[in-house]
């Protein structure tokens, strides 16, 4: 236990540290079904009824597990453009959900069914689309975004063929891949005015 | 059993067609977690011995009955533009995803780690995205999309948002958001070129 965990208060915060770190480490090894609330014990050394009495649900100790492990807000980018702050943007959260506890997190906001899982899942949306936000307010500040335009369902149609990739089709997912995505949004896929003058 | 079932072939076939279709009951009562191969041998009337004699395992079971059970193909449109042929494909492929059986194909092809997954997975790319193939093929050959455009990470671009909506914000997945989607993608977020004259 280091000294950044001691500083944050007291036998309950080492042992509630000690606790998240272990289920982490059994996320990691076995995945979300297989996690056992036993080999959290023998791992942190604290009984099994301890972290019961503590966090009421398997899903829940995963849930706040995940989440402790995965706190760092994204930067925010700030370019002085659109296309370069959102390639910026997009690169960093592909390169965070193809980590370990990137993988973790989306799982657990997949989930559906148990009280839990939405906590993580609002977690997920409230703290990662901050900085997407930011980005296109300002975008839109400084008129590089249509009138009108959905800030949500941009970022959406943005991040949403990265999922695709990460969750369904086992695509690579390259800054080249992020470029092309964000120039198709961005100019669109007709052809320029110029080649329709010509066609 | 109804007529048609008996028709494709003799005993083995009425026993795979009961056991299937028990099969898709019992996941869309329990969800595929909780699908035990027990309750699918007491609805169908089959020993569970001679399930898992012909299905092996418990998850090709689930995959091969939900392969079955949505294997119509999606229509491919055909209005004459790309813009309305994208708005229909993906008003069908929404109202598909948010049917019980659709989202039961979904999570399959969410699952990871076992073989079989991948055959769902692989299944649903294939069949699911020929219709999109097309229309995509005969809008590049009317000189409607601009050239050089990747058809698959334009589909999945058009997609994607669709499935953050369904798996991760659970908000509306209605026609006027299938549109905004594409009028996104197809036209561009940037100004369109008078306004960037005139601004």
């Amino acid at each position: 236990m280091n000294g950044k965990s001691r500083r944050t208060g007291g036998r309950s915060a080492l042992v509630r540290a000690a606790v998240l770190e272990a289920t982490v480490a059994v996320l990691l090894d076995r995945g979300l079904d297989e996690m056992s609330v036993g080999e959290v014990a023998r791992r942190s050394g604290v009984h099994e009824t301890s972290i019961y009495r503590r966090w009421g649900t398997r899903a829940n100790l995963a849930v706040d597990a995940v989440l402790a492990g995965t706190n760092a807000q994204f930067a925010t980018p700030d370019t002085g453009s659109l296309r370069t702050d959102l390639v910026a943007l997009l690169i960093e959260v592909t390169a965070f959900v193809t980590t370990p506890l990137g993988k973790l997190l989306v799982d657990l906001a997949l989930r559906q069914g148990l009280p839990e899982y939405d906590v993580a899942r609002q977690k997920f949306r409230a703290e990662r689309f901050l900085p997407a936000a930011q980005v296109l307010t300002r975008a839109q500040e400084r008129g590089e975004l249509r009138t009108g335009t959905d800030h949500g369902l941009l970022m959406q149609t943005l991040i949403g063929p990265l999922y695709v990739r990460l969750l369904l089709t086992y695509e690579e997912l390259t800054p080249a891949v992020v470029e092309q995505v964000v120039a198709m949004v961005l100019d669109g896929v007709t052809p320029p005015p110029s080649d329709q003058a010509a066609g």
